[in-house]
């Protein structure tokens, strides 16, 4: 399932991130390219990676044709979750060349953040093939990319960890001290909290772990855990809540994690530390138009 | 000079971030926190950095105070530059503690990503002391964070370039291909363009070079060279304009470049792949309210 | 718990409804009323009530005050949740009397129509006192105010639902004829929805109801049963879901809905047909600043 | 004359009430609803009423298709203005099945409210049928809704009274406490008013009426009268001024205050306390997208 | 009466023309002004004028203040209104030189503009001294400026006509065209217009001036005609209706239209040919911050 | 080159004109124009002239069109950079009537602005025709009105400065104030100021010419100086830098300054005393829609 982003947060978004950097309009395009130019340009990957955010891309570009009344095209060659190599061209893009150049960092910008995050996903999904854990994403993104970040990240195979403080109930750390412990912090939340969200609650140890499913935590994040530790968890556990873990997880470490039988592998790697991908818009054959 | 960010700026930046987090509100702390529950809670960073965006930061969390008419204290221990190790605490806050849960990782996202920024900045700036060039950011930045991250490029000892495509001419490799070349750009450029800025030019070549100083360039931008025809080009340039380079430049090569006698050095990896910072928020002795 | 509405969505939404009525501006209070006049006026109700949406009553009346440069005093007599008569007075507002004429309509139109829902919301609550069933509402709400009616709800002791459709999975009768069965949309839904969410079903018949038991459902809406029915589902279920009835539920048949053993009650008429309660302002004394 | 709503205003609502709704995205939709179904749905009444708002409804599904960049095609069945009974079929929609749910409700919120509001108003228009008199609306709107109940009043055959505060002159009874008394409040309005708008002041016995009159009053109010009140004032006002009446007029008495030969009776209620039209939407035969 | 504009409206409109200015940044000011740089200014005219827009003069020194968290002392010396020779000074400015700086354009261009129209509004209403008409604007404003310019007319001694096509039925020569006539086209706007609107039709000779009358036209608009016609209308008239000229009367030969008796004589000059008076900012001993 | 304005922001700006002035809609037009009357107008100019601004009238009509769910045409007869007399027509508009009204003196309010500053830019631009020097407008523009009328100085064949204080270095009396001199004052900016920009600054006399040329100043603003004076600056600065003349220079005088070899001359006049062009809309046959 994959709610986010839908299409006017995608423009809205865009047309905010093109305003960043045209400004009150790009001068040297202005300038030196010639007001009647057509030509065509073609995006390239330069490392291996998985794409995602071509419509983002997309838009950058139809976005700022519209500022000159002008339309142009936007071909995808490979769209998201494709798999591609350095030199692979993504798309190819024909119309007036200045709305062309004026929007080419916007769109690379964003499409480097993009694939990076579904890249690095696709590694730690991967790296667990075969188990019945899932990757899920944090809250640990970057302000105001959340929706496309987490987009990403499903093109990449991992799953949305709760979008928000609104839309689930994580009781972590600081809660447990304001709230004074794990029993009471969930018998405040069973007796308060809306019916339609699962109470997940983080624990430290094995007997918070036994506290927890007592008070009838659904969901129960296990912080910073060997895999040996949390594999006593899951036997404890024995089904009667999903078992999250995070805190520390790298691709080195996250199949013997996996292995444990846990059912969800938090990483906010994924969102925090995303490699920049590197890619280059190279302008084709120009033409004046007559 | 630091332009930016200014306050309205940050204001509506950081009320849009917090909005993407709590969306309807914070069922977690609404659940679990007591209602007049009051504390503290500091902020320490896990491994050594450059310390930037703390005004951001307080703000993350005197607005969200606002949703509870509330009123909290942010005491920055620790202000934008200074150099911090692991375990140092940078910020102390006191007061409701339902904010400052709810604003914690808002607030924590963006200082990881700014004080990143600013340690990478340093890192580069620090390895060409003693020279004449100065470190520049580009516009290689993470949409919607551009002002901030410039601001922290600054606090890392950097300087900024133009900040977006109206407060400079660049006439980049595309733009040349567009044009026709070196020369005829840079007539229509100075045929055409405001008189208040200076004329910037990409060359590929030392004959590009010459090319654009004939034509009256005030600044030129070396792409992909290495050091030893950097140095031929200042040798050739001979003061009459500006020189930046730019290019796969990177901690271990950036002082090669410096020592050649360019003016500018420009790294797109200051925004695009800075280092998220480990930071985070510890509550402290809460107090019931009486 | 109550997450709405906090401070900025109030302040934002009663912007907005009293540039709906003041437009350009009061042009009788500018005509008729004496530029520096002073006084005071008390809010009244005309019919037995609870009291709901104060804050917002308040802030009615300071927004208008600032269009005016001027400050005015907003004491509350009887604050939200409590059970006053006809004739009593629950606010009392000193100041300059053109904006307190001003805001006067907008605060009424706004506390007639949630004092109406917290009071129809206490009389159903109050019918099943007693009972372990809890009243709820439903998305039936009027068209930009879900938030402040769903506060009513709480300030008239029922529990809000969902506030949307991003916060809770309720499969509903549309949804099982696009997905196929119960069956079907449960094993969907158990697949692919946020592991954050409790899964609801709407089920019409026994058979139905078993079907969501044998596939986890987590919450099961008894759609337009006989009490007699709910009563057996109650049986059916065991305890192993939550069991929500809903369907032209009134205050007549709702006891014995509640004693049947449910643990959630919707009922779409706290929104939709609540009714508007008889509030008025009347003017004091005036003075005349001199 | 309707001048209420144009196009742009209702584009805006709708998007803003459709928000508040989906909010981040329809999660049940998402995980139960195949990606590529189509399918059909119909709008039913259970009620007979006056349809009001098809516009409005139509946008709600436009609107949401476009999220999923779909189309689907909303056939209105039955106008505004229309007389339908149970059962009635007011429209269909076809297209993506997705839109159509998320957009459900939103559209039936509205529908309910503005098909309640034009029949509570052709109730009392037909209940004047033959008099001179015209039924007309007051300000006692839902905050945010003016415009759209405004409208369903005329389509109910009302007349619309100033849309706000700024398009008429009306003096109350409080305008009169703070300017002392009818006289010197005409006065006072007389020589500052715009001079496109008609001045109108309620009175509150024969002695003010004439007190009125004497000062040019082009409309007069008369509040909570006796229909052999307002006869006299018709008699005393001879055509001079328009008469209002208003205040406690219901459906059993609106005729006797018509046969006065009052020009406008003025009822609150259309507005306050129309009833919540029961709808429903229907989802026909859904097929799988090949 | 003034009712515009009311600070809100002030609000919103000086910080959308300041940021038009600033846009990223002040550059200048930042690059040779001393951070802690503390001084005066003052604003001085340079030719005689009636003072008008102070307060929104004020609210650009604040408003760029606050960009820089500073706080300044705007100190007004004349008041809107205030009659002032060349050289007078009427406002003073202390705080911070950098926001004093940074707002000097846009709050001199707006005083510019505002002073303008006070004073060629001042010329008008003095050569109609002792007579008893008035002068009124138009809806001949400068786009996005028809609050502050129209209560610029009235600092100036003018009245208001209608603020916009909503809050004014006025009948013109295309509207004649569209509607076949003076006497159909009040047959129209009595059946359908609202009540609280007075109705006034443009006339271009006296026949039609005695239909208009005879429709029961409530106001009369005299285009084109000369004083002598003017004059003939007024005897027509005979106070039945109120009478407006316009239509090519300056300075000269306003107060030949003003002696006929007619009511209101509207020009559109005020607003759209108003002079820019010339003012300047004057920076006063500077201090550095210690 | 014009960079401004672009598509989104005239369209932004033209749909708040059109709100200014329609308000809750065109109550004249709604009583009187036949609902689905047909027909066409035209645009007529009043007295010479140059054309500037025919998209954004265009757009004005469009947008009013949209309200009403209407489609006009727009057909333009003399494009931006036309020169016309007297009489001639501009534009013909075909379609409902009703929007034509309605948007009407929105379109004429902007046209008559912005031909304004075309046609006075036009007479400085020939009057100074044959000589190298170019006429640049200053930032002494309507606020709001900005990018419209730096357009407006393009077509008339002038040239823009700087847009704002963003894009520009121009350190003027103030600054040097604030800055101790032209020598601090430029020592200042070279080593703080952003490198993509050149440096301008203003100076008084010949001392201070030098003073700036031997401080590297690229552009010098000569204020208020004769004609003699500037061309000794001329000679002085032996093309050293860029030479701009400003300061009470009109169509009298402006030729002899041009006739010194001065780069640039900005005329404030250009934006703040354009005269408003006298223009038309005549309506032409109406018919009514069958």
């Amino acid at each position: 399932m994959t709610t986010f982003p839908t299409f006017p947060e995608i423009h809205h978004l865009v047309a905010t991130w093109l305003a960043e950097d045209i400004g009150r309009g790009d001068v040297t395009t202005s300038s030196v390219v010639p007001a009647g130019a057509l030509g065509g340009a073609q995006i390239e990957v330069r490392e291996p990676c998985i794409v995602a955010g071509m419509a983002a891309a997309a838009l950058c570009f139809e976005l700022t044709a519209e500022r000159f009344e002008g339309v142009l095209e936007f071909k995808e060659i490979v769209g998201d979750g494709g798999r591609v190599d350095a030199g692979d061209v993504i798309a190819r893009i024909e119309g007036p060349l200045a709305p062309i150049l004026t929007a080419e960092r916007t769109a690379l910008n964003l499409l480097a953040r993009l694939c990076g995050v579904a890249t690095i996903t696709r590694r730690y999904v991967d790296a667990i093939d075969g188990t019945k854990a899932r990757i899920v994403d944090t809250r640990k993104t970057t302000p105001g990319l959340r929706s496309l970040q987490k987009y990403a990240v499903t093109v990449g195979g991992g799953s949305n960890h709760r979008f928000g403080l609104d839309d689930g109930i994580l009781i972590k750390d600081n809660h447990l001290v304001a709230a004074g412990g794990v029993s009471d912090a969930l018998k405040l939340a069973r007796s308060s909290s809306p019916h339609g969200l699962r109470i997940e609650v983080e624990v430290a140890t094995p007997e918070e772990l036994r506290e927890a499913l007592d008070e009838g935590a659904e969901a129960i994040l296990l912080d910073n855990m060997t895999p040996e530790t949390v594999a006593e968890a899951v036997r404890i556990t024995a089904n009667r809540a999903l078992l999250e873990v995070s805190g520390g997880i790298n691709l080195d470490t996250v199949r013997s994690y996996a292995m444990t039988g846990v059912d969800l592998i938090s990483v906010g790697a994924l969102t925090h530390s995303a490699p920049s991908i590197d890619l280059a818009l190279e302008l084709l054959a120009p033409e004046t138009e007559d």
